[in-house]
């Protein structure tokens, strides 16, 4: 930690900032500057950040943090890129992956129609909720285990992996039964207990960004994965509030190079959620894959206007498969297969 | 809905818009403006929103949501005000009341000497955490089981009603079983499956809003609450997430006005997470109060600096009993007890 | 500048730094903490920053500035308050001031039926806009110089004093011979070059924070009129923007006692710009004055619904007349006139 | 416009309604839907739009309005692409052209070396600020006409054209006299009277978004410009306010596709700004490529660690060439020169 004090106190109210740096745990070390006198307290701050609440203190100006809090996620962890393995596919490697599939699913014959289109447009993950999120009560809430084996039966019929999401402490196992992937959503990716118990199942985790989650708040997150010994996360940026009204969320793609330089994981962007406009979607693509991503996550559905949940950013089968035949050029450009 | 279509777009391109009204259940009808078309879609928005991809198409301009989402919780659902009732107390009445306790319960001696002294100075309700959701994973997650004990060891001693967060469904009834008020944390606002859990006890609820989240998504969350058949929610704004880093997040407090005026339901502001700062925390309790706040959950502890969690936010004894003091000309301007 | 080295650099990369630092005018002095070592810069940081190209040297984790950047406008500069005299009023002392009136000037009839209304309710200063910095080009831009002599003719009329907004430096010294108090708005709040023309008229000037700024880079741009030589500077909140789309903007009332602290300068609340709806400004005013607002700036028209700009916030005389009589407590309880 | 009525309300109150929007010069069409009466206001929002304060009439609950508000700038009034030609270059058109050159102009020394290696690179104007706006007044503020001459020197040596900020009306004519773009930073992007100054000399006008800029507002401030009788106009990306700390602004790449849908104006984005870390720039670039925009804005630095302005963000010239490489295949995909 490092204390600035404010300019003109007495000697006796620096003495006493230094007694509490002490008694805290911490060794002061004090630097006199132009203006201002700063004390570097030397210690862990991962084991007890209390020395905050000097902020308050009248003669202290600030309290700046120096170490990182994030370690197992960190790049200085593992300074070589991970992979996470996903029936037989690699995520992180050369191969840039395509994750597509209804927003949730909703009828067999509308996943299987989605799930042969995707893949023969080559998607190699069918992406489709079966438990749902929903701001409102009175809106659709997923088909529940009824979808998980609808996802099951797609998945053997056409060799994709899956991906779904966990929105419940008591649908753990449930869920890890049928899934490849278990998505956790914006909503809960500060709910630690959900984070927990889904590290535990050992399946490979896909956290999507909170609404409002700095970057350093996500790796922290992530890294409740890491440390209950579960190595396969991947980080999904899906878009952040911001005050723009025309779309429904801001799509930080900036977010691929930070993650890419903080942390050795890989990255996978939501162009469906971070836009919320179908039209978009194609461009936003474009420019996640010149950026790096490792994989994109797409909602596509037969017939958007009847979808039973976020028809306005699902894209149709067609634009999907044009969408995929415009991308080579730019997976091309970015030494992607 | 209202469909706002492009100007100068075809007879045909018009016409399908129409049909796919139809189609979709709803009854077009049109209006011709100066210089737009605009189609109001008549229909129950709450059973099928799926219009809104009608915004995709080429020839629509905009589409716009007429009914408000909310129903139970709305004022028009229940025009007089509502009140929550805790322990004898009762909440959105005349009294103003004040929370007041640590962010963490740490022991004993802590708790019970905060307890004694908040209870004095006019507390009426016992705040304190024996589940902490923390950013990351090596930071204090709280005492537990323990903690939820020494909680009722405090309401024993002092008489005050308890109030503390629920993090996990795994806790619901072990956390009902000891508290009076459950907690639901900002970041679990939208853990809609925790909502649930938590509206099944019967017990008040006291909902926080999430950093990021809309007024009306708020009051949706809270409709979660009532709709699992348990009256007595109260809203709680504890600032949310802004551009300024001189605070911790941003009080919003022109929330107090808007909730009474979109709902019946009791609101409660939390300065001391809203600002982050304890030497703020009285200057935001004064607006809260004289802008009509039915409470105030405020953190409090013997030693600040010596605190497991947020040191920087919470008060000492002397100052809460200071502010007890400085409020009272206001809870009398505000015409409240 | 606090410059942080990543861990497990090699001396060499170390050396680098300290070579840097020195080439660049500061003094290095290194301490070595638990798990990072950390340089503190020793120098005036508000000579030259360069110091913070350093963020992206690969052995380094982060740069901190130490120094605040404001001197002037700071408390440490000028420890008690200042007062603004305006035309034998004092802002900033004892009494709370009530700046009210249309928003813009219309008509003289309409200018005169509000500045008689406002001064009877008890406001002591006449706000309303002669030029008019609009969102779209087609919108009412002002009456400009008939706007100006219609506001003297009102302050003739009833001993109001007057504030109007400076758009353009085209316009200061026609502005500076009509107005009591020059305003610079929202948009105008970084623009420089108009800031330093204005404060060099001598008038006082009310300095509007930005839809965006922050408070740092707000008190910057109040540091422009006091180096300008005119220390009669008030500092207005109006509304900053946020996600939320209830209200208009989002008025950020911590930074009364924000601004309090930080400097010696008085703070005016703006609540109709603030939140954007009549039905808000009065619950917003008792938190404003409650929390230490030394005056407010409130639109008043007799005709809302015919007013040629932001109808949707103004307040009518009657509501007006009502509200400053409902302050009268919290003025009391605020222990200001 | 589109008034959404309260349930429940009277007959009488429903007239009042109608009886308004007839007196503001509307004619009322009523809608009746399942849960709620809407009315339709028939008439141009855009010379009166005062309807929006029914929205504080108790039995009115919503009030939205159907326009657009920009016309000039939108495909609708131009639906080809529109360039904008400066000194034999066109941009908009398939060339994707580079602006490139220090944030500030310092020296002769610096200015020339930095032009010839952009040049030598690719880039085919030199950007370079001569009056630069601070935030603190304590900063270098650019070397103004010295600076402007500087610039002129560059152009005649290399060939490039020229791009700098015009920050004051007092400056209008000397700027227009030496560049041959004028750049509104965006401080000034709502400094109404700038935008008109500079769009009446007729040169190219680079229009940058401001910090908490909406799209529909920046278009509306493009409008201003084409209001003005000048045509040639740029809008710029250079990212806005979040509350993300990692990186100095939030750079909006959605805002490419979202321009070129909405208007017929080329689209130019400013990594440099945007992030604020040079580290990143090169990532942002080839998104911004990959999505379409017409030309990046480049800070380019000969020793960045030395600059008098933003040197955390100027890219040195051995890593400009090497970005102007790497962009190469993505430019090809993107089907631009």
């Amino acid at each position: 930690m490092i204390i600035v004090l404010k300019p003109g106190i007495s000697k006796k109210q620096e003495s006493a900032v230094l007694h509490e740096i002490r008694r805290l745990g911490y060794r002061p070390h004090v630097m006199r500057g132009v203006a201002r006198t700063v004390i570097g307290a030397i210690g862990d701050e991962r084991t007890h950040r209390s020395l905050e609440v000097l902020m308050t203190w009248p003669q202290v100006e600030n309290v700046m943090p120096v170490q990182r809090r994030f370690k197992l996620v960190s790049r200085e962890a593992h300074p070589a890129n991970s992979t996470v393995p996903v029936r037989g596919h690699v995520i992180g490697g050369p191969k840039l992956h395509v994750m597509a599939g209804p927003c949730s699913v909703e009828s067999e014959k509308q996943l299987l129609t989605t799930a042969e289109a995707v893949a023969a447009a080559g998607a190699t993950i069918l992406r489709g909720g079966a438990f749902k999120p929903r701001t409102s009560p009175y809106e659709f809430q997923g088909l529940g285990e009824k979808g998980l084996k609808l996802l099951d039966k797609a998945r053997r019929a056409t060799g994709l992996a899956v991906i779904t999401e966990l929105l419940s402490e008591q649908h753990v196992d449930l869920v890890a039964e049928y899934t490849d992937i278990i998505q956790i959503g914006t909503r809960n990716a500060q709910n630690f207990q959900l984070l927990i118990a889904a590290a535990r199942t050992g399946k490979p985790i896909l956290l999507k960004r909170g609404l409002a989650m700095k970057i350093e708040e996500w790796l922290l997150a992530g890294e409740y994965v890491l440390a209950n010994e579960n190595p396969n996360l991947m980080f999904c940026e899906r878009g952040i509030r911001s005050f723009e009204t025309y779309t429904r969320n801001m799509l930080d793609l900036a977010a691929i190079p930070i993650i890419k330089q903080e942390s050795h994981l890989p990255v996978v962007i939501d162009p469906s959620q971070g836009v919320g406009r179908a039209d978009l979607v194609i461009a936003m693509c474009k420019g996640a894959v010149a950026m790096g991503a490792d994989a994109l996550l797409i909602e596509v559905h037969p017939h958007p206007a009847e979808a039973w949940s976020d028809g306005a950013q699902q894209v149709t089968l067609e634009q999907f498969a044009r969408l995929m035949q415009e991308l080579k050029p730019f997976i091309a450009a970015a030494g992607r297969e």
